[in-house]
């Protein structure tokens, strides 16, 4: 699609998110039966479009190198058979969850025989605006319609041929499926005004979901005029408690810091109490060195760490999310000192301590200000999967409205429908 | 308090913000019982020293003609006895409330064992705004300080000695009971800008709540850097449909629009099903010109209320919120009709439907996206005592985060608790 003017632009996100609106209200009393074939329908038909997709896609790697993406982001935007097959299973796992629409949260039947029924409703519209995966097209399709939201879609340019496919795909098993045509819009303008037109709407659009980078978030949280979920940086911790099971310090350390690095709830930082450092540090120093890992070490760490060319660590170092083989260290006095540095340092995402002492896990999960906090786990259980929720549309660093993983029900608020027999105040 | 420049006064409220900040995580953990005694002391202290806070309540009435204040204002404004005993026993109703903090909202063990708890925990920092009433500085504080939360108070200028003493007597009772000093903050300082820097603060202040007009509403919403729970119009509306009982619809609309008529859930506007205008309208047009209401009603309407001098309605009486005596009228041809009038012209906030069938009873509630939605009974009970969440603190016309009456639970947040032992991701 060409569009002309910023008018135009203007013009075309108004109406397209108009139109979702008008799709959200039907959307939002129609049957879970059938929001459920739909969903089936998109798997099946995924299934047997895939040429369709993979030519699709062959044209984003085609024109990947002229974005400037780097191999992995390449693999990444790679779709083959197997793939396809893991998007359609996806479909049917989003299926296969209850539907949350309608669901009673609460209810009480007041002195006066008031029946008030909190009843769970879907937000509206939901504006997703996220990188290059073209997994995250159908996904994210997925769990809002589910929810019973239409959704506006905008990709990354790199993906917008195969996204366009998988949504062509979504739209016509809608329409077969009953569902509203204008339940799932794709943005097909790669203009980045576009977004800064649809933050201008929040009488069409409920909730903006940015997912990519840190200044992309930044920036639609600046221009969104309506409330934002914002999946901000994951800069996690593990801290080593005096009372910690050091052999488990070092199965959960090395797990949550390389058992995939690229994520946002990897550990990023290493704090261990100062009563285990002689004893923990060489140990952790040699399994980190083994697989590859930069430490970036305080005064105290360094000489116990055991490892050549181990580099002091900077307030920086500490803030950073690294998202690959670097990790920052740190010796704390007290349990006290390792809260105060998760609370100054971290981003409020997944920090884990490990301890045997009871008082000391109570502490910790009651002061640390994060949305997930682990005892004795990996900082990487923090996922809409492995908490249950079934698939995730992002992981909020927010605390308002939704914290964490963000499934199905985080889309969703809640009207109270009140019953009566002619009830009036007295 | 003079602040000289508005650089002290961004050095103010910073300050201000930063210390509740610090005095909200050290809230969040602290114990129901200590929270109670505060409450408690506080309502024995406000009764003893009742003297002084109507001395207080002198100087502002005193001061109010100045103001431009009108008579029912002043009367808002006026504490006597009587209102005292009634401040000081809403605290004691507040201590009486479950305490929502540490609550479990959901669980569940994984397959792999690991137990994944959600609980409740508080927002931090609530930064209150709000008009002249005196009895709302000592509601907001408490519901805040239950759930958890610190709380800056913004009052009016109107209130300002009032506000003063109320807050003087907490804060020596939050000392007494062990609670941080700077959990409340009243903002000493009638600058109106001091607004604007605290809505500027996101790293200090976790909501913001605007109670008061419109244009202090949209001047928060448009300034915060924060989310806002907003507390905005109610146009709220009876529908009497086809299969309504006339003499319920007559009680329900006489007592939703006249029972109070200068608070949100009053009625504001009377849809009335075609197949019934005929004889409910000539009823309910005496009734209500019997108890003064004005009518401004639609072509259809007019003769049919048999009163003389009903105005036209237009679109702005429509989406009017009249606060007093004056009531919009129109003649639906259906139950869509009427739904599609409610959800253009109306607030989301409260609609009530009146009728014995059960089919449009249920599209009604499905489809008017309202916070609350009444089915045969009054609008006047979309109220947090009424619900039976005890007190609140508002009626939120969003739907994120919070919908309808915020009490204490809508205060709070939640975060995951993960419990594992030595739990790696595979």
């Amino acid at each position: 699609m060409s569009i002309a003017t910023q008018r135009d632009l203007a013009a075309y996100c108004r109406e397209a998110a108009c139109r979702a609106k008008v799709a959200a209200a039907e959307l939002a009393t129609i049957r879970g039966e059938q929001k459920n074939a739909w969903l089936r329908l998109s798997a099946d038909r995924l299934r047997d479009q895939a040429a369709t997709v993979l030519e699709a896609n062959a044209a984003d790697i085609g024109a990947a190198p002229s974005f400037g993406l780097t191999e992995a982001q390449i693999d990444r935007l790679l779709l083959n058979g197997k793939r396809i097959e893991e998007i359609a299973t996806g479909l049917e796992q989003v299926e296969a969850l209850p539907d949350p629409v309608g669901e009673i949260i609460e209810s009480s039947v007041r002195p006066n025989g008031l029946e008030v029924l909190k009843t769970r409703v879907p937000l509206g519209v939901v504006l997703f605006i996220y990188e290059s995966r073209p997994n995250v097209t159908a996904d994210a399709a997925a769990i809002c319609l589910k929810s019973g939201n239409a959704v506006i879609l905008r990709g990354g340019k790199e993906a917008a041929h195969s996204s366009a496919a998988i949504v062509e795909i979504l739209k016509e098993a809608a329409a077969e499926s009953g569902l509203p045509a204008d339940a799932i819009h794709l943005v097909d303008t790669t203009d980045r005004a576009a977004v800064g037109h649809f933050l201008a709407l929040p009488e069409y659009i409920d909730v903006a979901i940015p997912r990519g980078g840190e200044s992309l978030i930044r920036r639609v949280a600046a221009e969104a005029r309506m409330p934002v979920i914002k999946h901000f940086t994951g800069n996690c911790h593990v801290y080593v408690d005096a009372a910690a099971d050091l052999a488990m310090a070092e199965r959960i350390t090395v797990n949550a810091k390389c058992q995939r690095m690229g994520v946002c709830n990897a550990c990023e930082s290493l704090l261990v109490h100062a009563a285990v450092a002689d004893t923990f540090l060489p140990r952790i120093g040699a399994l980190l060195t083994e697989r590859g890992i930069e430490m970036r070490a305080d005064e105290r760490s360094r000489p116990r760490l055991m490892s050549p060319g181990v580099m002091p660590a900077t307030d920086e170092d500490y803030a950073a999310e690294f998202l690959g083989p670097i990790i920052s260290i740190k010796v704390v006095n007290s349990l006290d000192d390792a809260i105060e540095h998760i609370n100054r340092f971290g981003s409020k995402h997944t920090d884990a301590i490990v301890t045997r002492d009871l008082a000391a896990a109570r502490e910790f999960a009651a002061r640390v200000d994060s949305s997930a906090v682990m005892i004795n786990a990996s900082t990487r259980f923090n996922d809409g999967y492995q908490f249950g929720l079934g698939a995730e549309i992002g992981i909020s660093t927010d605390k308002f409205h939704a914290r964490g993983p963000c499934g199905l029900k985080e889309l969703t608020t809640y009207k109270y429908v009140v019953l009566g027999d002619g009830h009036i105040m007295e």
